[in-house]
């Protein structure tokens, strides 16, 4: 056996014990019964003490020290390059993470999970705090064995976004506001609300299962390597190789809920099983980033879910499923999915207002990590943001500071994704109108493969062999460009809302 | 921290693995899609390879011969020493057992696993029989490992009832034919067979669940540290402390099938969930031996289940959610569920006829690990022994060789566990009689908890701190004896029979 195939085998043990920690995510936000959490939790930190203890030993550091020879390193074929140079950047970063922080944050983490829910049943802030305390406790420590040059939470972005800085958001966030909030105001002001009481009320759940897997079915997921189940906060998790399980919510007053849900897991679904087999079982086989992730999901989502061909298509569905919609025009029915509004949710967030969700989240988390703030005044400051940032002030915490999985999570520095997710996201649809121009017709037939295989020949197949920055300007031919977005928003929302 | 905690600590160590283990196999009997199970039966056998490795350490050995100093071990307590006890009988017997038989194990089976489920979907052997051959060399090689002294078979009957010897099922097993065939054919021949058409057809299948919830109220299951899904083949499965899962099937031909399927396995599910939190990730957090653990789900199953006092609280609970049932009588409905039948499948098999199912697994399982018959012959010697004992020749595969999951997982020398299981059910049930006289009055008002408390007292709060045998006697006062069995089969069919 050849050196290259010993530690790819190597890659594929360590693989092994994330398959059995995914598995044990998914269940615990699915299936696990309540009283098993506290133990299991253990079990969570015991492997990933191992994975961990896997990925920094002496045998990864004398594999990683064989390839970087050049002699060696030169003969390898261009994915085992990019193999070699994933795993050792990976291997960079997680030895300057403690074992014990790592075994701390899986166990602490499993916990607060279970108690954020029932903070957020409870509507009771008071049962999370402590937990998101010691989380950001935990957090800090990362970011400071992780280091950063003038930012502590720039550690906590690179985790997400690799070289993503805290300026660099806060100048896209400036430039969003500078080019939306006047075009909002308008909007709300000028424009002409379509109507969407025909999406509220309590449908049937059995129903609105059926119309995720009529979604599903166009979007080609293929159910003999992935599963749809609910959870408490909708999420895609790659188990391993074949193996990509998404969870929606349906919702007791609103059908759109479940299934644009549906749609955005989806898309990040569709992006792990794509990744071609010789990845499987090593570093390769996942994203770029996670932003680059959330352009897949919200691509799917808003791009695609909410655009009149799609629903020039769908409504025939939608119609079979539910008899209530029979008299609506698909025009209706696409206009119903892009209402803008002053909204208390994220995820139930318009693709106008959405960003703005993430501004705040974006402020406080920095605020948070760089001591600037407490845990204890969260609840005031998220509602004063909200009043600052959309004009209201949630009603309760579960509907505010609560709604979000991430902070139990430990994910810290995410949120940003998700706004660059909605850039690129655009960047790439600009793109993809011109390299298909039948992209429209297609999905008037109900027919997604073309797009399907454009994200798969440009985005997909690279797994994480290309860094994000690097693959979205070899995809449009430049680099990060927010006025991709700004014009879709503005052209889009102009023609519905008539203004 | 003391020497016994540390050890503690180190055993439960081991124990998380097996937590993501028992997850892992819960996993793909219920909700992993099919593709995944290829890579996820290599995680298997890297978890199950380093939960051996931990077992069989040096760290392990040094553990075991400090308590086994006399000094030491007399000031432990009753507890800490059974442990010690358990653990070094563990240790000396896998140990024994190659590393990488380990490994192979299992992940052919989970391989094999799916293989027979779809060799028995399309009925068609050839699909498993190469799997099997696998699995029946790497158990003999496992059963040689271990060592014997007369029959190889020994060596696997021991895994399941520690000391158990092929010679003494024979002898059991002549015993019951001598007490039972004749019994059996007057029955038939002479009595008068009960109605149970009305259990008969496809039945809701909401409703049957709702039925099943019924039984699991009724037995006091606690949700919060379980669940009830469905499997190809109903089974038992504790993932870890306060989380013990069962499985269901629902037949579309006969109501009874996920009924007792369901109190089969809340039966185990019990026993699991009333060992005592101080062996919590211990290896006596687990039943005596197989053999009483089936005692419990057939005692529930059977005993209970089958029973007219029973049936006259249950009466009242079906007819809620069947208005079929309205006009029949708590003894009508008893009696249904107690029809003697020459049938095909163990599971569905009634009292009577069940032992003469594991009757001829077991001769076939003698035969194949010692080499008396080959796996191409199968089928043919099954429908040949269905004859035999049960006077019926099975019209396909999956209705014969293929109907049970046992040999896809490997456990050859499992199913005598079953007919011990029966056997010790009844000689606890007559103990149980005489010590809580008004028992059937209290199943007459849906009362459980005399029983459960009874079965909690004097077998579930041992876990596996006392050896089968020793334990039936301390309950029985005497060891197994199956004219107890006898007893109760041929007074109960007697008067259902009218003979």
């Amino acid at each position: 056996m050849e050196k290259i195939d010993n530690f790819k085998e190597y890659l594929a043990k360590i693989s092994r014990y994330e398959q059995a920690l995914s598995l044990i995510y998914w269940d615990l936000e699915t299936y696990a019964p309540d009283k098993s959490v506290y133990y299991r939790s253990k079990a969570l930190a015991e492997l990933s003490e191992m994975r961990y203890n896997l990925f920094v030993s002496n045998k990864m550091a004398e594999f990683l020290a064989y390839f970087a020879q050049e002699n060696i390193l030169r003969d390898l074929n261009e994915t085992d390059k990019a193999l070699i140079k994933v795993a050792d950047k990976e291997f960079e970063k997680i030895k300057k993470i403690p074992a014990k922080l790592v075994r701390n944050l899986a166990e602490t983490t499993a916990n607060a999970n279970l108690a954020w829910k029932q903070a957020k049943e409870n509507d009771d802030f008071s049962i999370f705090q402590p937990y998101l305390d010691e989380i950001i406790r935990l957090v800090k420590e990362e970011a400071d064995s992780l280091g950063y040059e003038k930012n502590r939470y720039d550690a906590l972005l690179d985790l997400y976004e690799p070289g993503l800085k805290t300026t660099e958001v806060s100048e896209i966030i400036a430039y969003l506001k500078e080019n939306l909030i006047l075009f909002l105001n308008k909007l709300l002001e000028e424009g002409k609300e379509p109507r969407d009481d025909f999406y509220k009320g309590n449908f049937d759940m059995n129903k609105q299962k059926e119309l995720s897997l009529e979604a599903l079915k166009f979007m080609n997921f293929d159910f003999s390597s992935g599963r749809l189940d609910t959870s408490v906060h909708p999420f895609t998790t790659k188990i391993g190789p074949r193996d990509v399980r998404i969870t929606t919510k349906y919702s007791t007053e609103d059908l759109r809920y479940s299934l644009f849900s549906t749609i955005h897991e989806c898309g990040h679904a569709l992006y792990e099983l794509n990744i071609p087999a010789v990845f499987f079982e090593t570093p390769l086989d996942e994203g770029a980033s996670m932003a680059i992730h959330e352009s897949q999901s919200r691509f799917w989502e808003n791009i695609i879910g909410r655009s009149l061909p799609f629903w020039n298509y769908f409504s025939t569905r939608i119609k079979l499923i539910f008899n209530s919609f029979k008299g609506l025009s698909s025009k209706d029915l696409y206009k119903g999915v892009n209402i803008v509004e002053r909204s208390l949710l994220r995820t139930e967030a318009d693709e106008v207002t959405y960003n703005f969700h993430i501004m705040l989240r974006f402020e406080i988390e920095e605020a948070l990590i760089n001591d600037k703030i407490t845990t204890k005044e969260l609840p005031l400051i998220w509602n004063d943001k909200m009043k600052e940032y959309l004009g209201i002030v949630p009603p309760n915490n579960s509907l505010g500071v609560l709604q979000d999985v991430h902070w139990s999570n430990g994910s810290f520095g995410y949120f940003p994704s998700y706004m660059l997710g909605n850039l690129y996201a655009a960047q790439l649809f600009s793109k993809l109108k011109q390299d298909i121009p039948s992209y429209s017709s297609d999905l008037e037939k109900g027919e997604a493969t073309s797009i399907i295989n454009w994200l798969k020949d440009n985005i997909h197949q690279y797994g994480k062999m290309v860094e994000p920055q690097e693959l979205i300007y070899r995809v449009t031919g430049e680099k990060l460009n927010p006025k991709y977005f700004v014009d879709y928003i503005t052209n889009k929302y102009t023609e519905i809302y008539n203004i």
